[in-house]
């Protein structure tokens, strides 16, 4: 569709392009508001979970449950004063007005903590054009201003003074890190009070199609723990009673002390 | 006046005494509160605003609008075992005795996270002479109490052990270091949400008359975003629709989209 | 009594076993949970305080109030491929399995940022046994879960991903160090918004009872200052005021601006 | 020349490209290689030269005057697991393959402490191809093997274990940072006992000559202090002497302390 | 043998005991003298070879080839008023009279800066009882001592305070962290001009017995690349070219440029 | 002597004034030449020795020895664009033409890393006049100017550009902080390869008294443990054997291993 590739503002970052499908992404989005990022962390443990965490970038207002969108990226870089902004044009100025809804715009900052990558005016544009979130590992300002925005922003701190005279966005669009996580445009992105991950899009599905079984059992195991059997009995869930917890999926019925006591071989 | 002299617990700070009349500051400071820390800073934009800012000092308790004093000053130096007090009175007694109505205390800790610089009865004393404000690189303690005075205070963090076995409070009224940032007697300080920055006196006076239309400007762009306009037509204004701004600020009246689009060259 | 000793889940720990006398114990509680750790610090001011605060650690959750309890510790040490796990049963859940109420569990995970040591269902089982709160200088996880169990939890910051990958629990009910602070099992543990501090046992009763004098103190130069007093006429409290606090002990008289200027020798 | 397009291993870094002209490239190698980084700075002063400089990267080696090369540079990003290497070939090697004489490895590591970018077989390679130098912001391994080498290599520290695990090569001859400053293909880089500075191509003449006169000026005042005059008198350079700086300039004479004095005005 | 017994300091370690043949230990120390930490970690690249390095911990003076030998361990913790020393014997002095040929002392100071576990009076009495080597994660002091005691030290830094005021000695020859990796009695050190890395006992025959090889293919690699051979050409060996390194192995002969391509398919 | 009155370079510095005897200092300096930093530490041990250390301050030269001079300091804060200079003539020119013989000057840089308050022009000044090294906890830059300077010089490490656009000399000859050290002008500086400490005058003349029987006791240890006794003992000098070293002290005659060993107690 010619609005995805307007989108795109710059020509170098062909990620992903060819493979989304963007009428799949509203019922992923929704899929994944349901999951926690420790959930969904849980899930893909098998994929050295620990890289997929954006560190240290928290959300900067109270945050109801979860957040996804697909990344849409901005990579700053040091100012100079031969280069006080990129060739070109502003590529932020141009990501936030080719944003589109299901948007999650990640800054790379490069961790800079004196020099803020976002306003209350770039976040209105942002929410305006539909982006679901904005996450840098860099800082923003006007706290009351984004607050007014109500888009919902993550980052390390907060500075009062804008990046221009220290940071230049330098290109949009492309693989860039962030709070030393790879983020590829396109990578799904998770959000919640706990903070921010990326999903891979090869794994998304793998997420959202384990996280009702990945539920059941933390039910099940809550269940026991407040009968008050001890984690050796009950969590994490010893292959003993898996059983008893094929039963309670099958028939919802929860499993007594005894039953739990003699499956796991009565200690 | 008698009574600024001896406000003045040093001898040897003779910053700002001969120029400061203090009959104007009711003045100032209450036309500086409606201003929130970002637009001071834009506003000061060719001022190196970087270094106004008193870096990672932030609000301890929720905050409303802004708060503005004139500069005290107190400098800590690290405790040695010959040098457990200041030779003298010890200057932050002095200086919270002698504080005065619309005073913002200012303590340079040298960034020391492991001894505070403030409590709840010190606090207590600043509040009863009219302190505005505290604000620290360092940290303070007992937010309970506090909380219960009911002083703005600005810090690091907190930690529940007092200065003495580690800082010792120096001298009073001298100009010092806070947050990477120098701060002088007498110089205006600003403190909301996003922080605290100094003001010096020489700019205060641009500060509070270039925020009017400062602020125009700023509901003007956001209503053109509002109305869909992209950040190339209306944020940062584009001179081009200067001509619009002006108009909105001799009439009220907010240009059309069709206006922008044309004054910005149909583009 | 059989109950203690199995409480102990490694063999070469007999820190405190012998001297504890469980039935005092909630005594000793509630009887701390009525003091602020800068209280209790500065009444063991004579005992070197830096060093019974455990850094950096701040509670997750708004907390009222103090929460006191007995030590009991966790030892993490960094993951190697041969080394998944330690030596025997997992120390954490042995530890958890064995809390008994009034316990204040102590994580050391030497200040690593990038892998939780509690979340939601250990937080849960701890709990259900009594344990009065956590405090660990590393990180925790889920926080809409741990509010949901509703156990007190103090950490350093939060990280989504578990311990496993980087952290194996090594062995429980050992010394160590937390924050920066030693902590022995049977130490008391005090917490609130200040932050988690340690009390030995042996100034346990010194804390308790030197708090009443203590808070008498406060209130009445609390007062003085609130009648408009300076600091050097009345706090930290001048010896030569002290029989008018004895007699404010004594009758609750508070005295008049002029008996405390008259006390002070009338400067 | 075929030569120089092919040099270039990526199509999206047009940097320089059109306008350098290679065979100009020695004679500036040589004549900076005389300046040391603080002269050049110096000359730079009206340039922002904080932002000039590549912060806590240091030789590792004991290193002999300066050393100069146009950078060519190389980006690396955190690896994922899906992401072990970067689209295309591997850009290191391709970098390395395609170092042309006179170049100066610049390699952006994000400040990555624990994944080291250059070993002895990548540097053999660099040095064979002519390189002069290569730095980075991220560390290196293998000092006996690299010493071996020859190559002048500059980075934060050391790691012993390649970047594999936690760093992805992704794309060489693009802007990036290093050590928090911008280095663009094509730029000049100078580098010492001191440190690394990267000189833009628009001002390498500036630098270059303005050295002899800045050297002459040094000496100049140099000499007076050695005469026992004092700073106020002679250095930074008083205005009053510039005159006998001239005539040192034309006729190699170097004035008398009385001379410097009555220039001075006496005192 | 009784020996080996009375040198464990503390009962509760039984680490590695009874599976150490102390008569082959001497063959091993000398085999991995030969080997470079960065080749034992390429070497044991399956193994999470990040997790097998001291990080920060370097040579406090010029080193020549590697250094191997047993860990043996101590725990610092912080000190408090009430354990300015642990339970029982100083474990430190204890430790260090134990000390018997081979062994290198592994310090765990938890990374604590300002005060120094290691002096000359103790370096000595390590040297005479046949340590190789003593590696702290903390620091040091007395440069000029240390240097002439001739033992292998390496530390963060050094700092000229005994760590007595700060840091009790705790425990000896039980598991520890150092530099943020595991480090349990029995393991094998390597140190180098690199740094100190961990080896575990099951791992070292790995090491010793894959180094020749390991060598052989960074020869030959080199070779190739002295030949000007391009590292897509040579390095890392492209599988193509076995064959001739192969042949290389059995008779020593470098294959020519023309063989190299040939065999790589002529790109 | 008014010589030494118009070396103080601010007026409101009293420190120590009245009661230097200058002419003794020669003696007191060359008798602390003769002290390592450690040793004079370790006979201030009950002086709370940590805040007597300038943390992180490190000779950039190899040092030989001992160095030892008067404090004399200089106050930096951050630059502010109406404060590009501090009021008055710049206190660093004034103080390094004012510098007397025997003063090791102390910068208070307040750990600023990126603006260097030291280059070779004001070392050579400094050095003509006498001072016996300068120290900061800041950087310096040109260490070839340095090194041919031949002052020794001591500071956290080197940074290209000069203090100006970041920080800015404000006062000389007044009490500073310096790496976290109280230092006040007319303290002892004392330095060595071990770092920069500062001794109170009130104590300089107990370390030089008693580092000759500190000596002995080193001496007599060392010999102790070369005999092979182990630390149990020999070191730290058990009271036991305070005999033998009386009789060491008087004849110069060392004990015999089984005098030791009787002395002890036979254990």
């Amino acid at each position: 569709m010619s609005n995805i590739s307007h989108a795109r503002v710059s020509s170098n970052a062909p990620y992903s392009e060819g493979v989304l499908n963007r009428s799949d992404d509203a019922t992923i989005r929704s899929a994944l508001a349901r999951i926690p990022t420790t959930a969904a962390l849980d899930l893909l443990k098998e994929q050295d979970p620990c890289q997929l965490v954006l560190s240290n970038v928290k959300t900067l207002f109270p945050l109801e449950g979860s957040i996804a969108g697909r990344a849409r990226t901005l990579r700053f870089l040091p100012t100079r004063v031969d280069y006080r902004k990129a060739p070109g044009e502003p590529p932020n100025f141009r990501l936030l007005d080719a944003t589109q809804p299901g948007d999650f715009l990640i800054f790379d900052a490069q961790g800079w903590p004196r020099g803020s990558v976002l306003g209350d005016m770039l976040a209105l544009r942002a929410k305006i054009n539909g982006a679901v979130g904005v996450a840098t590992d860099g800082v923003m300002r006007d706290l009351v201003g984004l607050e007014g925005v109500g888009l919902p922003v993550f980052a390390t701190s907060t500075f009062p003074v804008p990046s221009a005279p220290t940071l230049v966005a330098w290109e949009a669009d492309v693989p860039v890190q962030c709070g030393g996580a790879l983020v590829v445009p396109g990578d799904w992105i998770l959000a919640d009070r706990d903070g921010v991950i990326v999903i891979p899009e090869r794994w998304v599905n793998d997420v959202i199609d384990g996280f009702e079984i990945f539920t059941k059992e933390e039910q099940f195991c809550r269940a026991l723990l407040l009968d008050g059997l001890s984690l050796h009995q009950a969590y994490p869930m010893p292959p003993a009673i898996r059983p008893l917890f094929e039963r309670y999926l099958s028939d919802g019925r929860l499993p007594s002390e005894a039953e739990v006591l003699k499956a796991n071989g009565g200690h």
